[in-house]
């Protein structure tokens, strides 16, 4: 191991050769720090006509409702990225069934696949979350859902119930300036 | 702009507070160092019966046929991205039909979005590319594609030529040993 420095590390907007874009690139060492849009992985997870939700217990959007979802870590597949979170937010054991969408939040640099599976346990709550709630679909806390991707998941979920061998949901018409 | 230091930047694998895996901590400043997966978009892109290809110019796979696709940049959606990269590496324009194939290679800590395009000018070779095809099934050179997910993809492809409305492919069974 290096010993640790004791000035502050600085970057430098710079385009690397045969590149096209500003990179941040450190000033003492050339590491090029390529940054590239995030994967979020997650479930409309049900079980009969109800679905799974989580109060989240942490910033950002603290005390709002989501669905169980979270970027996705190295080393994983998106079905398993997904299945952690729903262990890690809801203590929720699910099976999937079908890619049910893919959103793009190029204002934030993320990339959003969301998957619907079938609730195989009683969740609850884990530390990222307050508490869980298999909500029928009037009882869905409209009001107070944490992200616009939350409410597109829920309807499309709505809309397709019970199929599958459909194509994926893309960001729904409309919606650019939540996205842009 | 902090002046550049001249020590050396050390990190240390630390598991940060409220976190559950190491991550590379930066010895100096703290910064954390989170890598996540990070996506390729790309396109089958056809003409009639013919389906573009790319000769690498670049490593890795120099010299081998890969489809247009490569990592997305921060600030586009997906399919943006797949359009970016189907313009940089075949100067193609393409029209989006659907979304083909979700592919995870946990390995390399990829996740893959191809579409199908189709094709509406005269593709060239852009400046990672020494050659463009527009191969008909039997010319595709088989033998020297670029990477697993491109037989995959090009297969995939084939299985839905002509249909919308269908869920994207994944993973073919038994190739786990390609991508783990």
């Amino acid at each position: 191991m290096v010993n640790a420095p004791t000035v502050p590390v600085s970057f430098s907007l710079k385009t690397p050769e045969g590149d096209e874009r500003d990179r941040r690139v450190c000033d003492t060492c050339g590491f090029i720090d390529y940054v590239n849009p995030r994967i979020v992985a997650g479930v409309v997870a049900y079980s009969g006509d109800r679905i799974l939700l989580c109060r989240r217990a942490i910033e950002p959007r603290k005390g709002y409702w989501t669905l169980p979802a979270g970027f996705m870590e190295q080393g994983e597949s998106v079905e398993e990225g997904a299945r952690r979170e729903a262990r890690e937010e809801a203590m929720a054991e699910v099976e999937f069934e079908t890619l049910l969408a893919v959103y793009s939040i190029p204002r934030i640099s993320q990339v959003q696949l969301m998957y619907r599976a079938r609730l195989i346990n009683q969740p609850s709550p884990g530390p990222e979350s307050s508490e869980v709630l298999l909500a029928g679909w009037d009882e869905i806390p409209w009001l107070d859902l944490a992200f616009p991707s939350v409410k597109w998941a829920l309807e499309a979920f709505r809309e397709t119930k019970g199929r599958t061998g459909f194509a994926p949901y893309g960001n729904p018409p409309g919606t650019e300036a939540l996205t842009r």
